[in-house]
């Protein structure tokens, strides 16, 4: 039993935004309060970057039911942040933990996050101040090791998967018109979001027919060829890209060498994989092509979340509490998948330089081969993450009445 | 009362789908079952394309479940088509309808499609065939005349509502980040869509900031200056825009005259409204940009789609049913709506011809002097289209607490 430590806690969100990163929050904050030792409960706004301005909120004012609709809201309440710590950003903040007494500090974010929270804590203990410092994982991308997965990932997926079932529809309605769509996920330099387009495919003819993740890579010929085929089975394709992912020389897709779109100030400049694709299949295939980029909107859709995924965010906000309070520091709660039949996550524990500055891509045995889809270990990976099932959508059978004119 | 008129009735569905396009179908279906007269209830495979090739889906035989749950099914169940007939086209069409013994036809799409129906129906009454020809309005542009609004824009507006919602949050999170958002929407000519992006806002300080529509359209200088003002007032700030929008001298947005990209070949080409603009908030005002192109989600989400709108959508479909068998013809079905404090729409009819080929804009009074935003007539007119109430966003209060240290 580790000693009471009786101080302020000090919580902050930081990098990209997922829709259940106030869930972590919450979970934290609820925990918090079950904490006598912890006398005070502040939210950092903008994550470091309000700790060095002294930019704090304090959560114990505001409402129970304020808090509780957090836990379903998108985006990072406190406000999230995108910077690198100088040395003295480094001493500011243990001067700022000091003068506030903070004695616990949970920071939620990705490998970054972990990083600069790991930097805290070693110096906290160098200069002998006694700091619990816990991270809480998020992220969309899915990318950090060690956790089965990141908290957020799995509402971006169940996004991606329902808005590729959708444009599947819509590309199959509208085949004689456009018969050709292009999906643009989020991602970084892993091919996780890109995948989770695969988790309402039920069939050989439903969406999505081809997946290219960063993984592999892109090569336009190959791809030209894979849409290709496609279309001349069914009529129509729909593909899903990473909107970051390279060709084979590793230069980014929309900025391909030899196709360079240049201003006159002779900037080149990224038009992006989807608009890139949907030129090429124009020009080389001589069929229309359409694409969707949704964008942040995959991140922040209120209307689309994963339950498992909210649940699971909590749960490790409030497990970083528990350890704190328990004497636990300079660790990371993760997600533990046990084994079973039915899918069950517990938390565990990493100490968080081991999560700092390192990318989980996907493993080999989950993608395909030919390297333009996902296997189907991906998706039993990946299924239980995006919640409850997804709604199969209706179609028509299709009997059809006899022609009686033969053809034109 | 008209003479009984024994036959077939074929509908089918045109132009671009949206969310309710099948509710139109099912309408249609389930009044034809109601009428003894009609013996044949057959679906057009992409529309026109399929009376020319015959390729007829019996609907009499699809299972009442099927019928039921395409009502909330996105996209064109029967397939769309968007082809202009040739003279001998529509006499192939009379030959079709002849051999099936089609008396009832009932065409659901937007003004293109009431075009060919009341060309159709023309053609029938000078050939002396008697045939009930009928208009269904669909369209997410909502863009016709006549009538209210079209089904399958509340669907897309609410879809417009809430993203706009989400990216506000999304953006208002990620300000020391990514302070500028463009959300780039459908709508063709006409600025409709874009408008609906407003309908979710409470305040001030929601997003959206600033909408712009073909009808006022985007002059690049008064734009920076409308989203610098913004930025500073509030550290961030959402822009919706209509994808087509043009500057004053009439050239689209994402290609602008001077600042032409071009290919290798010497190829113009658009890069599209959003990312183009993005690319000129870096470069002018020096804040990053990011934008979101939802695309065909915002006609197709099965997650987002207006109660309102699947029932109304419904109502014009089966209402065509009862004209046509009532003796009506060569007529479409519009929105007709009521006078008094409760939203309430029922059906009238139009001429086809007067639907045909006519496009109806934001009027005057929807547009705020400025050019950049939407008038509350606007919001009372549109807000009972997309549905049930928005949820609102939960947000924290924000109780600071005090410097203790002061500036850094």
């Amino acid at each position: 039993m580790a000693d009471v430590l009786k101080g302020t806690l000090v919580v902050g969100q930081s990098g990209g935004i997922t829709a259940a990163i106030n869930s972590s929050l919450i979970g934290v904050v609820h925990e918090a309060m079950q904490h006598a030792e912890i006398d005070g409960i502040y939210g950092a706004v903008h994550g470091v970057e309000g700790i060095l301005a002294e930019r704090f909120i304090d959560l114990r004012r505001e409402s129970r039911r304020t808090l509780q609709r957090l836990v379903s809201t998108p985006s990072a309440c406190l406000g999230a942040c995108r910077y690198k710590l100088s040395d003295a950003d480094y001493r500011r903040i243990l001067d700022v933990f000091k003068a506030h007494n903070v004695r616990y500090f949970v920071y939620i974010g990705g490998n970054d996050s972990a990083d600069t929270s790991h930097k805290i804590a070693k110096l906290a203990q160098e200069v002998g101040y006694d700091l619990r410092v816990m991270g809480v994982p998020k992220t969309i991308d899915n990318d950090l090791p060690i956790t089965d997965h990141c908290p957020g990932y799995g509402s971006a997926a169940r996004f991606i998967a329902i808005s590729t079932m959708d444009a599947g529809l819509d590309t199959e309605g509208m085949r004689l018109v456009d018969p050709i769509k292009i999906v643009e996920t989020m991602g970084r330099n892993a091919g996780w979001l890109a995948a989770a387009s695969a988790l309402g495919k039920r069939d050989e003819v439903e969406a999505p027919h081809l997946i290219y993740m960063p993984e592999r890579g892109l090569d336009v010929d190959r791809f030209l060829a894979d849409v290709e085929g496609v279309y001349r089975r069914l009529g129509y394709a729909v593909i899903v890209v990473t909107e970051t992912i390279r060709d084979p020389k590793g230069v980014p897709v929309g900025q391909i060498e030899d196709d360079l779109f240049t201003d006159s100030f002779g900037h080149k400049r990224l038009t992006g994989a989807g608009q890139f694709l949907c030129n090429l299949i124009s020009r080389k295939l001589k069929v229309k092509a359409r694409w969707d980029k949704p964008g942040t909107l995959q991140r922040a859709s209120s209307a689309i979340v994963s339950r498992v995924d909210l649940e699971e965010a909590y749960m490790v906000g409030r497990d970083a509490v528990r350890h704190a309070t328990a004497g636990t520091s300079d660790r990371i709660v993760v997600l533990v998948r046990e084994n079973g039949p039915k899918y069950r996550c517990t938390t565990g524990l990493a100490p968080l330089e081991a999560i700092a500055n390192t990318e989980k891509r996907l493993p080999d045995d989950y993608i395909a081969p030919a390297g333009n889809f996902v296997t189907d270990a991906f998706v039993q990976y990946a299924r239980p993450l995006i919640g409850g099932p997804l709604r199969r959508h209706a179609r028509l059978k299709r009997y059809f009445v006899a022609s009686l004119l033969g053809s034109m």
